[in-house]
């Protein structure tokens, strides 16, 4: 128990020092810095810097599995620890940091996972996970729009693939490579190379693309205005709302503690009349 | 009378089974794969699988046409329910589904039936509905946006054909050519292209882009910020000040009658004193 | 007396004419027929339809003229009627229509009258007006905006035909050039192009174009979001607000009065003991 | 005492000098024709016109000189009124205009000083400063976002140069290279070629692209909700919610006074029947 506690105020410390600025800026600017170093081979950086800087960067992957390994041994339930996907993702990244890189086999998956050594920016701000985790939310909002686009964008596709694939088969050859086609389209992206090239055939396929990127658009936009209204009657006004409704609620129940003694009153009155 | 309450039983266990996610979920992933492969000519799928799938395809348009069927037998108003736009939809979709493909003639209506088969996910996905009638709803809105952008884009094509036809007639011999350029330019797809063509001839012509660029994106955002207000001052804090103002018409209706009862209070002491 | 009262009845006839939806929609649809044949040179348009729309374009003409003097004699401050924005624009809408346009000198300015005409669409919708005279009120707020981008871009192009007039001398040549190319930039067309060619003499000229993309983004991020926000502050929940205001003081009135109420009858009661 | 008195009244005549419309606009005039006629060597400027706009703008100068050395003479703390961010702004740019630049060395730094001189607008419009601070205010909202699109940039740029750097050296060379050729890519500036080119060699790299292009947007546009959220739950409903809170807070309280009077009322009542 004494070491169980031992191990609580040592974590405690550990995230002290975890969450202070200084600690924070100078973990993400070693990182950033490391990380452009992993890919800087063109420029000439001084081997003393590059050395320190990859001395400082193994450092935070120590701390970073010395602190991931008290906070398992903290944890009451071990297995529901490896269940949260955080901190999983953070075992993750740390033993990902720590598999030797420097092997002559698999020097593309070193490369790799060095790469992904930048994830462990997101382990070291708080609020870099609260961003993802709100961007997490966003994502089943937006899957009925992804089929409603999926829809148009087959339809077009289709229609496309069946009349323009005659006009030039490396954009409108397949359904899947006229998608791409009119994803390209809606980036307006050259687009009207595009088109110009179907119109000779087709003088009237500038119908095709107007109403494709109207459509594009206009869902697009109104995605967007739903996505604002959606997210601001759930976190927005809500609080604020509630707070006057129970302000309201109150001043409700006192009203009718006041009709309340006014009967009671007038009952003493009338009883004293009589 | 029986045959109906068991034909409405049946078609409840038919909403049932179609409401329920797996269902949902299998039928949405037969369908964009039935519609993927459509299209997917030049790709290797194996025969058994693209079979399979085939037939899992027209088991969900029969299964599409037994409930259409239910439904129609169960309404009360036979007329009625063809006018309803969904079940007409719903009904045609069914109809193209079911129209035999493989007749030599009219090749091309066939595939393109095939292709509009995709739609029957709309037919399943209720959210999909929901999505299109709020689509739907949002376009009169734009009916008087679409006017003066029609106004703005005519007298820019028309300014644009008189001068610059004899620039590029491609671009600018006709006031409809001239207005699919400016749609170009509003696009930012090659505008300078266009810009420094006209440039060698009118100097000053960037005043003409510029203007055109910077009105119709104003108006276009106007036209954004217009909506986002429009809709959030229907569908938004409407339900929270309804409330809000039943409370406070609550509380009001109970102070006048708290006014009442002191009236009443003080006409019965006075009358005591007499 | 008796002619002004007959000129008002004619008057609101005239309007209710004019607001009518079925007038209105096809005077919509001769307008804009009519606006699409003048430029359509090109197209085969049988002559009897193009001379009866032109009739009837005529006739709308007369119509608007017929209006705008009822409009006139009826009102009661001759010199305010021509000071109000909009009667100004009907008039002179309604006189540069009724130019004969066949006159052989002036073919370009008739032309251009003709092309004016599309105006007319403004006069007969209402709501058109609503629209001009919202996007009419939203520009001022832009001024203060417009200055900031102003100098964003003088001192960007400033220093951009300092450094790179000599890599590019029709891009960079000039201040007022550099603007455009930077406006170019802003708009993201082929903003590659011009960057490779600088990067070729100063290598580290991508931080010029970044920096630059970055800060419009930045500001014009920044004045959408405080556009919404300032007319939803504007327009918005001001009605509920005001509305919720006066309700609560309407029960903090009824308070007082009950306090006051109380007070008298206290005063009552403690009388009576005496 | 007596000249501080002559000093402040003279700021304040200065003061209302400098907010009156007149002098705004004028000032706002000479100092953007004065900039502008410094780039435009190309264009023929009357010499006169060109020495009058010289003597004005450097009228202006010795305006804002004897402006600031008055307030710099009034304020109480001499350290504090340079720690003012804005007040070290304005002597700076004082202090730059001011500076000959007619010395044949330095001639880029004094050209470079002129073009500064454009910011002597931030000094003399208020609502530019009131702009440019709520623009800075805007900006640590912005970091963690700038964090996050950092790791996403940085993760697809050293795969990108992992793979393509053999397709195009220019392109995918080096890490900051396939960074920069990313930014590109998410402003959709020719990304298709970008594209094109890699699908020769990798078939399946339209999946990197595209997952590329709908992290950003994605990311992107829930910034942009974030950040409209945010702001409006600061600066909008705040004082209205205040305010509705305080008056309801002060009929909470008037119903307790209510409460309070008929407690001792009944007290009274019942103390006479004994």
């Amino acid at each position: 128990m004494s070491t169980e506690m031992t191990r609580i105020s040592t974590l405690e410390q550990l995230r002290r020092l975890e969450t202070s600025k200084l600690f924070q800026g100078s973990v993400i600017a070693i990182i950033i810095l490391s990380a452009l170093t992993i890919g800087a081979k063109t420029y000439d950086i001084p081997p003393l810097f590059a050395e320190v800087l990859g001395l400082l960067d193994n450092a935070i992957t120590v701390f970073f599995l010395i602190e991931i390994l008290f906070r398992f041994s903290v944890h009451q339930d071990k297995k529901r620890f490896l269940l949260d996907g955080w901190n999983l993702f953070d075992t993750l990244v740390v033993i990902g940091s720590l598999i030797p890189l420097d092997n002559s086999e698999a020097v593309l998956l070193g490369r790799l996972l060095r790469v992904f050594r930048v994830l462990r920016l997101v382990s070291v701000v708080p609020e870099l996970r609260f961003l993802i985790n709100s961007l997490l939310k966003a994502i089943p909002r937006m899957g009925y729009i992804a089929l409603l686009m999926f829809i148009i964008f087959y339809i077009y596709a289709a229609m496309g693939s069946m009349f323009f694939a005659s006009v030039d088969e490396t954009l409108w050859g397949d359904v899947a490579i006229a998608m791409l086609t009119l994803f390209r389209v809606a980036t307006f992206e050259d687009w009207t190379d595009v088109m110009y090239a179907t119109m000779d055939t087709y003088p009237l396929s500038w119908l095709y693309y107007l109403t494709f990127i109207f459509l594009t658009a206009f869902v697009f936009l109104n995605m967007m205005i739903g996505a604002i209204l959606e997210v601001m009657s759930e976190e927005q006004n809500a609080k604020q709302a509630q707070q006057a409704h129970d302000e309201r609620n109150e001043m409700a129940r006192r009203l009718v503690e006041v009709q309340e003694q006014l009967r009671e009153l007038t009952e003493l009155v009338r009883a004293r009349r009589d």
